[in-house]
């Protein structure tokens, strides 16, 4: 059982109402999920609710730390089209929102629009040249460590103590045990990743809000990643992430602003 | 009177609920407002409803298009907090949503965590030696065009009929009659500048999502921006906007997925 997809369903409870069991195969060091699982659960609901099958933005306003055990998250229905529908998905425990989202579905197998791309995907050896940071060690099933697979071509400096000091990183990604990431998956991929502000020292950093773009459908495979903060400004600072299929196509793009804790 | 804070005020009818009357001076050519002037509208809604006096982050999601006349705006707190406050505003016009915004709002000036900046101001020749598209052309007041000075370092492509191909520009803005910009004025900026997807010879295009956060608030004078867009697939695009104040800050960075119609 791939543990995306199965710790991230819902369960119908009457229209624009479902439930959810967090697991805690997502948990942080914190002991708080992973935010990008709980928009997985969002991301799902929605997809319940609306009309087309894929998530064309996804936008997550982050109000309270999520923890393992059960959710609710109520949807609403904002529009529905022949090209866009979009909805709203609200998740909380204990009685309290902890998430918002707002998110546009659409149907990107029939987007047959123009297309111009000016950007090349990250330029990486194969996976099996590079590295795998967690060989030999052995990972807890309780931590978000386990849920991706992740190969760099070289260490990252903070992963022997020495922080290069530049926010920037290239890497392969999948999910554990080979599951496939469709689009439903994608928009949390950006937030599973180990934050790229580690080369600048600082371990810890919370998500206020996470903007995620889903540009096509992902081919299977090692999906190719690149990762930048280029402004740290008074503590806040974004994130910019980009995933590239197996074919070399782009599927993803995200920016997030968080904020320096501690 | 200038225009944006004029135009763009709310009455508050009870706690959480607003009014407004769109003007007709930020048309777009199709008879619709401006996105960035519905946004205007919803933000100072939020900042009336808030405890924090600066949007942080601003995702907006458009259901409808906006024309001028009254529209009706609620707002919901979604979180209070020392730090943050999240709130959620959702704009109506003939008793259909048109526009729905989740904002986190902050105290920019409070803002004293780390920095480090890698990216740098767009490299432009003072606003007095660069082009102003408008010179000599008698703008209509009901046009979005008369609502902001832009002076370009060298005419586009699109503006003499020749398309670059290229879907980048770097110029100056700033609102008309020299009205001052500050935090709540900043995300409608990124939304009142021409498309930079006009470089592709594309000059329709409509916004499905647009984040903005702010980063700084803005030193008085013109504003230097930085556009454009790299990914146009199946017709759908990205625009990332930056906005650098007079005195070499990054004040705001935004993002917006758009559809290329007609």
């Amino acid at each position: 059982v791939h543990a995306l997809s199965h710790d991230a369903a819902v369960r119908l409870i009457e229209p624009g109402r479902y439930t959810a069991d967090l697991s805690d195969r997502f948990n942080l060091p914190s002991g708080n999920v992973n935010g990008g699982y709980g928009l997985a659960v969002c991301v799902r609901a929605l997809a319940a609710e609306l009309d087309h099958p894929d998530p064309l933005v996804v936008s997550a306003t982050y109000l309270r730390q999520l923890r393992s055990g059960p959710v609710e998250v109520e949807t609403e229905r904002l529009r529905g089209g022949r090209r866009l529908s979009v909805g709203e998905a609200r998740i909380s425990q204990g009685g309290s929102e902890a998430l918002r989202v707002v998110a546009t579905f659409a149907d990107l197998s029939s987007a047959s629009g123009r297309t111009e791309v000016v950007g090349s995907p990250p330029d990486l050896p194969p996976p099996q040249d590079c590295l795998d940071l967690a060989a030999g060690l052995e990972l807890p099933d309780d931590s978000i460590m386990a849920r991706t697979q992740v190969r760099f071509p070289t260490a990252p400096g903070w992963f022997s103590g020495a922080p290069t000091g530049v926010a920037a990183a290239q890497f392969w990604m999948r999910l554990a045990d080979d599951e496939p990431v469709d689009t439903l998956a994608l928009p949390s991929m950006v937030d599973l990743a180990i934050p790229v502000v580690f080369e600048l020292g600082e371990f810890a950093t919370t998500t206020v809000e996470l903007t995620v773009h889903v540009r096509a459908r992902p081919a299977p495979g090692w999906l190719a990643c690149r990762v930048k903060t280029d402004y740290l400004i008074g503590g806040y600072h974004e994130e910019d992430f980009e995933i590239w299929d197996s074919t070399g196509k782009l599927v993803a793009q995200s920016r997030q602003l968080q904020l320096l804790v501690g």
